[in-house]
């Protein structure tokens, strides 16, 4: 199974409400990753997306991203978001697909020797969403990984 | 019904995923709204509330703040949020309960008197969300009331 379907599998196993709002990855490709969500579970009473569903999906999108970092480098952590912000530009009107980039080589670098060094590390991540050829939200979400611990040796 | 009643109503009826994260509204009193929500329906890989879950509800409590203070204010508006910032601080492990405050009268006053003569006005909410005795969430969401237009005088 390639890493963009085991992403999809991953996200609906693990955060459940990721299935509710319809999130699909679509592609990652030259440092960009793609989930599409519906409109129809994410609306809300003046026909366009709920910001709660549009914050979800665009935090969702970071945390897919560092997924595909980690799961690249071999490395299992666990994921979680410290903090956000988020700015709604535009009403979304229709279905919809959030964008998150890979930083600099260089920070992705350090993120991982840290990351490797101290068995946790932070990045900094943004996201856009886009619906009807505008940028309807501007999303910046920090994220921190803490690598697993190893597996207890089995006894003899 | 009273105006928490009539809250909840709204919340379930105008933004179905409000229904779908177990949203209830439960206090307002001394110019804190309190709304509940469920571990359940919210549940992480972690067997902790997804981040995402988080972000909506607090954005639903400073939503439903406003909509107290118009309905109070006996003012017909849409409310949308503009931009938020949130930090999650622990994880919530159990049900948890978003708190929206009031701000200051003053400020309250002004974005009254500014939106009945501009149709328009911006209030910054802060809403925590607690769990575990821990405040687990810190909120701050800036958002936009416009008033609705008077309806057309009906035809003869």
């Amino acid at each position: 199974m390639d890493a963009l379907r085991r992403l999809q599998a991953t996200l609906h196993a693990e955060i459940p409400i990721s299935k509710d709002i319809g999130i699909s990855a679509g592609d990652y490709d030259n440092g960009c990753l793609v989930l599409h969500a519906p409109l129809a579970p994410n609306i809300n009473h003046k026909d366009t997306a709920f910001a709660g569903s549009l914050n979800a999906v665009a935090t969702l999108a970071g945390w897919s991203l560092l997924w595909l970092v980690l799961d690249e480098a071999a490395l299992s952590a666990k994921i979680v978001i410290q903090d956000s912000t988020i700015e709604y530009l535009h009403p979304v009107t229709g279905d919809f697909t959030a964008q998150c980039y890979l930083p600099s080589s260089d920070e992705l670098t350090r993120f991982l020797n840290i990351l490797r060094k101290k068995s946790r590390a932070r990045l900094q991540l943004q996201a856009t969403i886009a619906a009807d050829e505008h940028m309807a939200v501007r999303f910046s979400g920090r994220y921190v990984a803490h690598l697993a611990a190893p597996a207890a040796p089995s006894q003899p």
